[in-house]
């Protein structure tokens, strides 16, 4: 390792010291902050942004990063790093400070017009702060600039080196049959009704279930917690301090539960990066897409399966004894039901693509000028119609039901659908280990967290998100897996 | 308000904002960090000091400062700051980042080998570490400077402006009243046993009462909380985020709930200091004998006063059953027991002075070379059989209890007794006031708050703390008041 790039590598470090106590202060923000103690929280956490980008822009990062690079790498992961810190350099050099100021504000300002527009179910409210938010996102792909298409350059802000037409390539595959399954998987679910929970599940004994099913699926809670939001989330403070959130409803406490595996999917990958690598590059997850992969393995097809609940059925009924009377089968019918819904964050496995390649669509066909803002209102229920055959009856319960465009956060939707069908590709490609398969099957998942650590979390961000799923399964993201995954869970049981 | 004053403010309130960004990262270590965080946490404590410190000491902060200086205050409480920016940026020049790094270590080394020789009964293993500590002060009091002796130095850090001549003369008139007072109201105790807790106090149940005290008294919720720890304290985090903490006994709720009233003391002082001076001296406050005596008053003349528990008794007999059978001079009586207790942290009010003048007096031998540091397991024994009547067995009960040597804080014991003194001659003063008089025997604090939140918390660092006392009481720090206040507690009844 060569001077110029250890002293690279220092830099790097302390901003990473700075950025994980913003994130403490952040996570502190969520779970236990008084009340009037927000204003000043705000301002901690500004002084602390403005150093981190002081730092992470100016002239003695572009010094160090000149010299690294004259110096040259001695291995793939010092090319990597340096291809990353270079990339992050020239994209936040790119945009001028004034561009910056105005993008935070039209993101607050975004935030509160679509939270009263939503409440009053008045799209008019949200649309000039939203046309100046796409505004602003045009301004910027032009700056950062892109290869085909604006939309281009907003992507790559969640999944490192994806082009539009790729991810559009896949979608089109897989749009026709993803809307054929889900039609059947609602009609098969209609044909079948389910049993409904009863009774009152204690918030103690929910945490009880999440805490020993976290533990038991690999989440090291010497390195990690879990606490109590209004909206679950992951955030990692540290190499070896991953906080977890979850919210709890006492009429069922499969919410929860699957919320934690999700999260704990998210923390499992973070608790796996190479921690001597932390701040760097190779110590950093590498896209959304990858990390919605790992969240979603451990929350859809371990915890929605038939092996984890013939283990873990009875220790719920343990704690939740209106569970008795029932049959594990009667309760995978219950927690694997598909039904259209308007609302995205409340959709099943079966049908929770359709709701991002409608986005995905609006997006690019706003971002390339095909739709005016006034007209999403009805660009939306008609695409809604054509996909989930019904409409919503207001936009509160339509377009306006989201908070990613009020905070500038065109292109980060796609990544959840990536998620999906990298999830099922990844799973498909572990679970072609006869020994991975065995023991999933009795519901031991250390193989495969020991495979998800080799193939995908030792390697930080070292590859593309593309790059990383072509050498941990043979090709890049192919969407056949999770049609087959949804095909064997929705339409072949019952 | 001048142009340089504000640069400087500025400045200040940037440093603020790092410090207290810190404080919430010391907070969650102490909280609720997972066990393996801690050597990260390390690291970014380290590196947010490193950049207060040079915030605090570099040739920015001097230039403002002079600058300031020059273009003169316009008032009381600017020329207090000034004041006080000038002692506190010449006190860190004075020493050299040798030294301070020096002094770090050996803190850290320290407290290893205190540990050690503690667990071990073996006063020798801390011996040398205890003698590198002592002569790195003796080293920081002479490039600090010192009017007398080198203590004043190191009572300076704690006590701003006080001598320790000054605090020697106090302490002298106070010692031989204050050893008979507690002789008698240990052999009055003796004379009349109290009753015993029985059964278990369960911990929700002590929380919930804790909470009601802390508000009742004035604790704002919004703007602070209470969390659980090994060791309480109180922190802030904001001008509107004050963090206390406790610890649980199951068997003795009174524990966590004067530890709570001691932190609520803390917290209001803290809560009552001006919001928008925060981070500048005269929204600091003023020294650990001024904070002691807020946390005192509110334990020990609030929290163990009949009064109180007219009010409150009640309430402990409806959370803890137990208590039913109890009357509440019983629950007086048991909760005023005094006895000589061989550790400090265990001590009741009447004999806890004792414990300070021990270590007040030996402090100043060792720093003046009269005791060797091989001498001071049998100096401290002869100390203690010549006050309490009975000396430790081991040094571990004896002279290897408290941290604060092990850390380097030499000087900080006598704060606790200024405090204690402070205490009863800010509540003596406070209650001639007949309405704070009236009030407080019916249980209703909010003017005893008033008074203490004009006469103390909002001048900050305004005044040094001896000039504090004179304004808010009328003379400096006398021991008569606290006397008086032993006699009544502990010799008028039973």
């Amino acid at each position: 390792m060569n001077n110029a790039y250890q002293e690279l590598v220092s830099l790097n470090k302390e901003i990473a010291l700075l950025g994980s106590a913003a994130s403490c202060l952040g996570w502190d923000q969520e779970t236990y902050l008084p009340k009037k103690a927000l204003s000043h929280r705000a301002e901690q956490l500004s002084c602390l942004s403005g150093k981190i980008h002081a730092m992470a822009t100016g002239k003695d990062f572009q010094a160090k990063l000149e010299a690294a690079e004259q110096a040259g790498s001695n291995n793939l992961t010092e090319s990597a790093n340096l291809r990353e810190w270079r990339h992050g350099f020239d994209k936040s050099n790119k945009l001028p400070q004034e561009l910056v100021e105005r993008s935070s504000q039209a993101s607050s300002l975004g935030q509160a017009s679509w939270a009263e527009a939503r409440d009053k179910n008045e799209f008019h409210i949200f649309a000039p702060q939203l046309e100046k938010l796409i505004d602003i996102a045009k301004e910027k792909a032009e700056l950062w600039g892109y290869q085909d298409e604006p939309y281009d350059a907003l992507l790559g802000c969640y999944e490192r080196g994806a082009k539009t037409s790729d991810v559009a390539k896949i979608f089109e595959t897989f749009r026709p049959q993803i809307i054929e399954t889900a039609r059947l998987a609602v009609e098969q679910s209609l044909a079948n009704p389910a049993r409904n929970f009863e009774g009152d599940f204690p918030i103690a004994a929910q945490q009880t279930l999440n805490q020993e099913v976290a533990a038991s699926i690999g989440f090291d809670f010497e390195a990690g917690r879990i606490d109590t939001t209004t909206h679950p989330f992951c955030t990692t403070l540290g190499p070896q301090d991953i906080r977890l959130t979850t919210r709890y409803y006492s009429h069922d406490f499969t919410s929860s539960l699957f919320g934690v595996m999700h999260e704990t999917g998210h923390g499992l990958y973070e608790q796996g990066l190479p921690a001597d690598d932390f701040g760097l590059p190779s110590g950093n997850a590498v896209s959304l897409g990858i990390h919605e992969s790992q969240s979603l393995l451990w929350e859809a097809h371990v915890g929605r399966s038939r092996g984890f609940w013939n283990k873990w059925f009875p220790r719920a009924q343990e704690l939740f004894p209106q569970m008795l009377d029932w049959t594990v089968d009667e309760f995978l019918q219950t927690i694997n039901q598909a039904k259209y819904s308007l609302i995205r964050v409340d959709a099943d496995e079966a049908t929770y693509d359709l709701h991002i390649l409608l986005r995905f669509a609006l997006e690019r066909q706003i971002l390339n000028g095909e739709i005016a803002i006034a007209d999403i209102p009805a660009a939306w229920n008609e695409s809604f119609q054509s996909m989930f055959g019904i409409q919503p009856e207001t936009d509160t319960l339509g377009c306006l039901q989201d908070i990613h465009w009020a905070m500038g956060g065109m292109g980060y939707f796609s990544t959840y659908s990536l998620g999906n069908l990298n999830a099922s590709q990844l799973f498909h490609t572990a679970t072609k280990d006869s020994s991975v398969r065995e023991a999933f099957d009795k519901a031991d998942y250390a193989p495969l967290l020991s495979w998800m650590r080799e193939n995908i979390h030792a390697h930080g961000s070292t590859y593309h998100p593309q790059d990383l799923m072509k050498k941990a399964t043979g090709e890049t993201t192919n969407a056949e897996y999770h049609l087959a995954h949804l095909k064997r869970r929705f339409l072949d049981q019952g």
